[in-house]
């Protein structure tokens, strides 16, 4: 069990490494010589902002080192420099989908800082004086029950309030964007073969006779996996070339550097390394070409599904909205992503195979959520030290040691529990890539509910219930009356646990995300040894993006601790204030500086976190309802069980009144839009605009008209 | 417990009534005099198909009774006659919802017929050997899994089949359909106000502006609800005047009526009834004159809501399919459903008080569901002797003859149940209603839902579990893993009620059905008093229409018993192919000969009806998977699980796929039918013909010009 000594123990091991890895990152984030680090976005902007946008820029050592004292007093600035820009100019330097998470975090602030002060100031004095007068119980849960009822009110209009708003601001972001190919386009799938035409021409008459007003052009998918592979592995080889030119030239190794031929460069021939790469992406190239060729002639690799462009934006939302065919699994039409969203790896993925990989999917994650038990538990029975101790007997001198028993205690099982954590993502990311989902924006949504599913059954929940984690399932199905009540029993027991966690997961795991420590390193070695040109220069800065895919799950763990214990024990909600607060300075700072968005999805990951958010009212409701029966106020208890099912009508309300946004485009908005673009810019040429806009990235070069050029293989999706 | 004699006379006394019935109705269905009530829709359709069709018109009495002693002998024809009409001309003949309603029970028919023989040659000579063998309970669960198999496949691939095909008809008939207002035309709900300009030029000026190539004209709706009442009173004003000069001439009362003026005819001076009611006719006119004026001139009256036309199909699917406004809850858009279908009473209601209004029925519905218990059980306790010489002691010898003993054992139970369902409808209808569908194919829809409710609940389980419901349901509650068990327990015990119930409902019911014996008085009484001119003679035809809020969840629950029982006791099978087979014959007759639709929705109802089946197939699982872990057959229970779950995939699985057909008009479709059209009938004049056709009925005549003639209430809606 962790004690209050182990609590502080924990604090102090958290708060002393915050504060160093934040003082670091203040200090090195001055350095001019770290600018493309902690400056990514502003110097791929041009702009120089940073430590030598302020300063006239140095010569000699001063152009790497800081040597100016004064800027040193205002080390901590950027802190409040992070926080100056308007929400309008973040949208617009940013993106949405960035904006809104933010927002998101705000939320919580907005939520839980109300409470903390409502919790302290109401519900710990009625705790302490409740010891001596345990009988009137019934007042404390009439408390409860009224500190409840203000709490859900609460986050009901407030959260509905944010729909709104991110709705709101969803349609005026759209509004405001200027003319890109998604607007246009629509994503058409299941094609049915005819058997007189190619399905190009096949697309382009179906659309030109249903369509006849609005329809411009259509581009068919081609299967190019193989393609992009072969790509990929030739920029590979560039880059190692590029490496071992900048090794020669530093002179850090005598001769030229030499490889054996075989496989993994285990056996075979020993050749020259340059010379033998260079003949290998000559290879790389001819075949290259060759399957190009064989790509776009090959009937076979034309897939049935196409992107169809319109005139209008107008002829763009009727199509994506409406059922095309009789047959309704044909001619499936939704809202293309944007360009560089598309994850072309999965169009060619054949549509009626998808809802059983889905369903596969859903499968292994559920089979994945209950064997993750094991090793967690397994592992966090390690940092039991009586355990420990039985196990690895030579550790018992150093683990009787006061200080170190309390680190172990206070800080290993949160921070085991990080680490499982940390290697999730990853799994659960190819997991839903292979659910073939056709953008980057949309794999992180499903990822993102995946990882949520561990956070409230692995982390919520496995570490709420004692006992093993099959029994209580069983238990749970059988009597599923008894959650609640077990709930109660389990969740204040655990309120020191989960403390730590969010110092280890919202403190130091915060501090050394802002310290960007890898690609630091990273930047260094490689304009030490690869940078010659400045567009190495620019390839080489370390750009990062925010993986929504991990961070709003996490911030939907933080909705449910603080919803959960906001009643029943207030005391972990100081620690939430205090993550979220960080998390927003870290993620806005960051945001602003180093973050370049991957796509623009415009906010459409908001309904999943709503969701997320209700799961959290609904685990609250849940644990009061049981600790309410427990303390046997019976008289409040049936005024708590409409409840749950007031939460699940407030959410069927939200989804219905609002989610449609997320999917469709009002055609007032974008016959609106369409007028105001005729009016401003009577001559734009939409289809030279959107004639090579959707076009596989390793195709673009060639059917744009130049053959040379094809190495814009960045964001082809082949792995 | 009713026992296998009371079963016997159950099967006589139904068998000889309906048997008896069906005689006494082939006899009635010979005679010229009953003609227009048998044959009401062929003579409504001016064809003289019938008795006197195939005759040469008599003449005396020959005119209303049949002479011809050979029409005798053919008396039993009209079954031949009703199965002979193809399936297209069943269709042309009396719409898609009957033509399917019929492909339903047919259903049934495949469905069950293949499993009564595979019961009583497998599973009954089991079940006889079994009681010798009773230690390879394994073999029997074996066998119960395969001919479980053998079901659900069959059901699967049937119902699969059949939702494919239903929307394959659904299709086909929409594209063979004349031009029908209702293809161009959508509903427009939730109209913004707008401070500048009245209602109807705000929604002539909206879809002009953003529908501009398609859009042709808009017709708002008036709250005319007062109107229709006052219509009405004044038409049964007029009918009663109609019937009292009836009265008069026949000469049946000495001297002129006469009544008082006070409420209820109850106090008040005695005035002459004919021309006090003339008075009161006059009176109303003006009224209803000065109301209509109010209605067309005051800005009140005008709802926020519109018919909007459109000059293509194309245009309509468009609309219909797509969101409008960025504000998702303003002008809302569906398929308008044809006129004489709309439920004009319902279009006045705000539409942001649909969703309290729905919760509020369903609430009313669960509550209704519950306390149903109470009065059944009730009642049921009564029909058993034991309990009723006990409270009516003077019964006691009558009761105590052995034949009556078993027919009130045997007949009463199945009586009960019947007559409170039959009241149950009406509430029902009312309920649904309020809800504020506008369309009667859609309040039939939700009341058939709600009856089905009942159905499952209240017939099925109500039945099936013994001891008080409230305590089963709180048990189930507590413990959901034992419902199989309890089911497993106590379906087998219930087998002979339920057949006593089919006998009841299946064979008596339908008889009386098909006798048609209210309209028949009904017509005879009207056509003696009432009928003067032809026009009187064609509003005293009896046509009927089937009652699909009710016919839809009784077929529901043969499928539950059927399935249900497949396995566990297969006696109950052929009583219900014996049912659905006279089903069949009876709503085929009535279909073709006498019954009228009231509205043509192409089927609209068959998704729910599918629902159905599905759950029908979860309960079967159910039973199933508890009378394996009753029989401790635990080899093949976990075999067993999947079950539901594949069930429900399979649900899924098929609304995904065919569901969007019955909500949405493919474009591909809309559009090839208005190419066709504008080839067939190039001067079609489509705003003609769109300009009155969504005028509230009570209203029609004064915007189509002619002041007069104002009594075309008949489906006015106020009731």
């Amino acid at each position: 069990m962790t004690t209050a000594s182990d609590l502080l123990t924990s604090f102090g091991i958290n708060g002393v490494a915050s504060v160093v890895i934040i003082g670091l990152f203040s200090i090195l984030k001055n350095q001019p010589l770290n600018a493309r680090v902690y400056f990514a976005k502003w110097q791929l902007k041009g702009e120089k902002v940073g430590p030598t946008g302020s300063l006239p820029a140095g010569t000699g050592i001063r152009r790497y080192i800081n040597l100016d004292a004064k800027s040193y007093i205002h080390v901590m600035d950027w802190i409040k420099d992070c926080l100056r820009m308007p929400e309008a100019e973040l949208i617009d330097h940013a993106g949405l989908d960035s904006a809104v998470f933010l927002r998101l975090i705000l939320l919580g602030l907005k939520l839980f800082v109300p409470l903390t002060v409502v919790g302290f100031v109401v519900l710990v004095p009625l705790n302490v004086t409740d010891k001596q007068l345990s009988n009137d119980l019934k007042d404390k849960a009439l408390t409860y029950d009224a500190l409840d009822t203000i709490t859900i009110s609460n986050i009901s209009t407030a959260s509905r309030r944010e729909y709104r708003n991110i709705v709101a601001l969803r349609f005026t972001f759209l509004a405001l964007q200027i003319a890109r190919p998604d607007q246009f386009t629509i994503l058409c799938r299941c094609i049915p073969e005819d058997p007189d035409e190619p399905i190009a021409t096949h697309v382009d008459h179906f659309f030109r006779v249903n369509h006849p007003d609005h329809y411009l052009l259509s581009q068919v998918v081609y299967n190019a996996n193989d393609l992009a592979k072969l790509v990929k592995r030739r920029a590979k080889l560039q880059n190692k070339i590029t490496y071992l030119q900048g090794v020669m030239d530093k002179k850090l190794k005598p001769a030229r550097p030499t490889v054996k031929t075989g496989y993994w460069g285990l056996w075979g021939k020993k050749v020259d390394q340059i010379n033998y790469y260079d003949d290998e992406i000559a290879k790389l190239t001819d075949q290259i070409t060759a399957e190009r060729m064989r790509v776009l002639t090959e009937d076979k690799a034309v897939m049935p599904a196409a992107f169809v462009s319109f005139e209008t934006r107008w002829g763009a939302a009727v199509c994506s909205q409406t059922v095309q065919s009789r047959d309704l699994s044909k001619w499936l039409t939704e809202w293309a992503p944007e360009p560089r969203d598309v994850y072309w790896a999965n169009l060619p993925i054949p549509y009626h195979r998808l809802n059983s990989r889905r369903l596969g999917m859903l499968i292994l994650t559920i089979v994945l959520v209950i064997f993750f038990f094991f090793p967690v538990t397994f592992v966090q029975g390690f940092a039991n030290l009586q355990q420990l101790e039985r196990n690895l007997p030579f550790l018992k001198p150093i683990v009787e040691l006061d200080v170190l028993k309390s680190a172990i205690q206070g800080f290993l099982p949160g921070l085991i529990l990080k680490i499982f954590l940390l290697a999730l993502p990853y799994v659960l990311n190819i997991m839903t890539r292979f659910e073939g989902h056709v953008s980057y924006s949309r794999i992180d949504k499903y990822a993102a509910a995946k990882y949520f599913g561990f956070m409230v059954v692995n982390v919520f929940l496995g570490n709420v219930l004692v006992g093993s984690a099959f029994e209580q399932l069983k238990e749970f199905i059988d009597r599923p009356t008894q959650i609640p009540k077990t709930l109660a029993q389990a969740v204040p027991m655990k309120a020191t646990f989960f403390i730590t966690y969010i110092m280890v997961d919202g403190w130091t795991g915060l501090a050394v995300t802002l310290m960007r420590l890898i690609p630091l390193l990273l930047f260094h070695f490689r304009s030490a040894l690869m940078v010659r040109t400045t567009r190495d220069l620019e390839r080489a800065t370390p750009v990062g993006t925010i993986e929504l895919n991990t961070a709003l799950p996490q911030l939907g763990l933080y909705f449910i601790l603080g919803l959960v214990y906001a009643v029943i024990s207030p005391f972990i909600l100081p620690f939430i204030v205090v993550s979220l607060g960080a998390s927003y300075v870290v993620n806005r700072n960051q945001i602003l500086n180093c973050y370049e968005a991957k796509y623009e999805s415009a906010a459409a990951f908001w309904p999943h976190m709503f969701g997320y958010i209700i799961i959290g009212l609904l685990l609250k409701h849940l644990t009061l309802i049981g600790l309410m029966a427990l303390k046997e106020a019976t008289s409040s208890t049936p005024f708590l069980l409409p409840l749950p099912i007031c939460t699940l009508i407030f959410y069927l309300y939200c989804k219905n009144r609002f989610e449609e946004a997320f999917h469709s485009y009002a055609l007032e908005e974008a016959k609106a839009k369409d007028t105001i673009e005729r009016a401003r810019e009577p001559d734009l040429d939409v289809r030279a605009f959107l004639e090579n806009a959707y076009i596989h990235p390793t195709l673009r070069s060639v059917v744009a008209g130049n053959d040379l050029a094809g190495d814009e293989s960045d964001d082809d999706g082949a792995d």
